[in-house]
């Protein structure tokens, strides 16, 4: 049996806020990256509690990751190797890059401190990805423009790690140094979020039932 | 007296819901484009309920738009004109543009149905610029295709229109063929969204009082 678990939005909006003090003590962002579509929603809440007296918003930018199905009969490859296991979900397409003409080239990504946000850490394939090539992206700017010691500080925020196994892995010194923040630790539940209701009114009340038991 | 209207996260829900059958009999959106921060919780809401059974989701890119205010000290041109009349927030500045190497450059975008989402249509200045840029660059693409009678339609579905006087401006045809959806035309009244509360369930509460008014 699956285990569901209904988050609500004022429940998202609650972790995020609950979050925010930490974030700014510890990550000190200077700009967030929105992994879409999960992403947005607590992004754009998160902005407004990260927003400090007297400065501008902290600018968001949105990338697309889903990920990818390799089903073999779309994939010769796979179906060349008959032996092989097919993996769902495992391979990360990209549907949306950083916009670096609005950026100014990623040399002003370069020595930030960048805030990542998904809604969930399941598998960790998804996070491992992000932060492996934007840190790529990154490195090669810095090279480029010579910079010394202006290392980019990468750190996460998700509303739910799931406390599994994961396929992903993040950096040890992200790890190492707190920059990983998730709001809540959940068993391996499948989480129903509120942008996914067809019903809220009934989704709420589900939400609800579970906190009273 | 400021009039202020609070709309809690389950009536943004509600609304993308009960908008959701319309866009897709009468724009049938191919790519929506999320017009950032205040397009974020709208366009992932969307997406949801513009899902049909066996097909994908529909991609989302996000840009980012913000509305720029020219201040004469930090804008000596501003300055140097003593009779210009200061203009708050007529500007608007690109924070995040499309990402052309995901979207395997403009070409992706010649002759589809492309829906642009936004929270409010207030002076619609964000709008008219979000439009025109994006026409300018898929026309730019489609020239460059050589492409024939490949025209790409773009919608607009924002929560809440204000019924005001609008300093920017629709293309005609655009209005004139129902490619402009608001789910609620509100008078100018200050919008409280539910992302921007400090206090969610006192909104709600508020929101609440509202109603039953």
């Amino acid at each position: 049996m699956v285990v569901k678990e209904y988050v609500t939005y004022n429940q998202v909006h609650q972790l995020c806020q609950e979050a925010a003090p930490r974030i700014l003590a510890d990550f000190q962002p200077q700009l967030m990256i929105a992994i879409g579509g999960g992403g947005y929603v607590p992004a754009r809440i998160l902005r407004s509690f990260l927003k400090q007296p007297g400065s501008s918003n902290i600018p968001i930018q949105a990338i697309g990751l889903s990920l990818y199905e390799q089903l073999p009969s779309t994939h010769p490859s796979a179906a060349d190797s008959p032996g092989e296991v097919e993996q769902p979900g495992t391979k990360v397409m990209r549907t949306q890059w950083l916009d670096l003409t609005s950026l100014g080239e990623m040399k002003n990504l370069v020595g930030k401190r960048i805030l990542i946000v998904d809604e969930v850490d399941d598998t960790r394939t998804t996070l491992e990805y992000a932060v492996k090539e934007l840190e790529k992206d990154v490195e090669l700017a810095r090279q480029k423009l010579g910079y010394e010691g202006e290392k980019t500080k990468f750190s996460i925020f998700v509303l739910h790690n799931k406390n599994k196994e994961k396929k992903g892995q993040l950096p040890e010194d992200m790890l190492d140094e707190n920059r990983y923040l998730a709001a809540r630790t959940v068993p391996d539940v499948w989480i129903c979020y509120p942008w996914e209701a067809t019903d809220i009114e009934e989704h709420d009340a589900l939400a609800a039932r579970q906190t009273i038991t």
